[in-house]
């Protein structure tokens, strides 16, 4: 078989504050002749997510999921043809021995048979649909009835959140950052959503909007965001502290007000979380996801970038907040 | 029987920043004859804590805990001399019908054959002791060989937290404002104690006496201090917060960085409590403290106030940081 040239974003040095094009670089490589026990995997979809500005470290391949189709194999398990769901990252193809990377999910052959196109594996059976299920379900303790409050709404994680709060009977406000989004948001079934751009406060906005308090409160923002919504919680509100997509890029964080007094006071439990602590019951969200998506309960909206070399764009867009539902990018 | 004159502090309006002794007033109130049923208090000891500075409104007596003797009676479950631990508050004398006040242990007789003196009520058997135990026990989910760091370290209720914890086989580290008062926490069996004035910065003392990092921190002071110990917690580390001492009498809170991207990374839970919340279980606490003290496991140091009219007094001290111990009036 003719050599395979593979391409890879590599981490060059460390952002500081917003990421830049001359961060990373492409590099080239050529593969080896497979051995034993070996695949080659071409990317066809691969994802882009905020996490990554962080997980990688410099001199390493961006990691993350793709969907990619098998196009060599000396892998009995693996045959030409077969599509999988790999955590091989920002590379355009990748030999692997037949075992998972990165953790226990990062490699599973994608059923052909899925109503469900492909690339949503990288939506709904990779680390951001299970951040949402158990972020929310787990942390927030849900109960029929209560008010959910999330920002970053019209996210990846955000919208599934409000949607899997819906399915559960909460009344769900979200926030985000733009009209076009809030229209989104209430097609998805949200009660009420705001563009944080164009409000007086989020205070007025959630006594508004949140007559009887805020019981659960999905956080992917920080700051005074996470300020202003603990001030309307209710008596033992619980709080998911998912991300704080305000900091990630900032060189010099702005100052907030104490907030132990009020977790004290209205007896908060606020806890932060990383998705790999439930790894051993992602299948479990992966599996009740895709049948909500497949009986319309949960609508699941894309965003695709074009091309390999499109990558840092469509990375880089997450921090913009101009994008609504996921970001995948169709190498 | 000659009629008694009852001496009650009221608060006569709202404390602006430290509270200033004409925030309250002594007022004098004859009392009626008792009726059928009434038993009259005469007050022995009265309780003053921090928590006093929050739960009284405008033109109310200060709520909160004493040991009183039964001067008259007309309830046939209360005789002339019993020894009872009642929500009184700051009264000199009180009628009661029999029935608890406040909350459901806001009355109970004392065991005279108990060989702990009757004062040590107000500090094994009422709110302050149940909050260390619960607090504590409950939120910190303390497991043998971890660190606890707790701050205001030689009050009543972190000195209290710090013997726990030692009885629970954790390594405790105490912050607290004075080089006697750390002589004090390394003679109840504190592992490390710092005087928060003298030393650099507590991150540096974390990190001295901190080896393995921290796992639980029992919360009272908020602020920076706050923010400093989580910066050295571990994952999954818990945070019970149980005040805000240096934030009460604040007019004006100085800002702080913002905590959620810390709280994320470390997937910490955070959580504040009021001691209400385990009412039913405080019986418990009561009986397991005092057994401790019995058997010499938790030491209990009182600083006594002398009269009835030391009341301001001896509540001011608790925010001047100059006491070690439960403070207690004996009126």
């Amino acid at each position: 078989m003719a050599s395979v040239i593979a391409r890879k974003w590599l981490l060059k040095k460390n952002y500081e504050g917003t990421p830049k094009r001359e961060d990373l670089e492409i590099i080239e490589e050529e593969l080896p002749p497979l051995k034993d026990g070996e695949f080659l995997v071409e990317a066809q979809w691969i994802t882009v997510d905020p996490y990554q500005r962080i997980v990688t470290g410099v001199g390493n391949v961006i990691k993350g999921g793709q969907v990619g189709k098998i196009i060599q194999s000396k892998n009995n398990d693996f045959a030409v043809g077969d599509l999988i769901f790999g955590y091989y990252g920002w590379s355009s193809h990748t030999i692997c021995d037949g075992n998972p990377v990165g953790h226990i999910h990062g490699l599973r052959k994608l059923d052909p048979s899925n109503p469900v196109p492909p690339s949503t594996a990288l939506g709904t059976g990779d680390a951001v649909p299970a951040t949402a299920y158990f972020g929310f379900l787990d942390i927030c303790q849900p109960k029929p009835g209560e008010t959910l409050v999330v920002n970053a709404a019209a996210g990846a994680v955000g919208s599934a959140v409000g949607q899997i709060a819906k399915i559960k009977g909460l009344r769900v406000v979200g926030f985000t950052g733009s009209d076009e989004k809030v229209a989104y948001l209430k097609s998805l079934g949200f009660d009420a959503a705001y563009n944080y751009k164009t409000i007086s406060t989020i205070t007025d906005a959630l006594k508004e909007s949140c007559p009887n308090g805020v019981d659960c409160f999905f956080d992917n923002v920080g700051g005074e965001f996470f300020e202003s919504v603990l001030g309307q919680m209710n008596t033992f509100g619980r709080v998911a502290i998912c991300g704080a997509i305000s900091q990630y890029n900032a060189l010099e964080l702005p100052k907030v007000h104490p907030v132990t007094t009020i977790i004290l006071w209205k007896q908060l439990t606020v806890k932060g979380f990383i998705v790999t602590r439930w790894l051993d019951q992602w299948p479990d969200a992966f599996k009740e996801m895709t049948q909500w998506i497949q009986e319309g309960k949960l609508q699941y909206k894309e965003l695709v970038f074009n091309g390999f070399d499109s990558i840092f764009d469509a990375f880089i867009s997450l921090f913009k907040g101009a994008n609504i539902g996921k970001v995948v990018v169709k190498v």
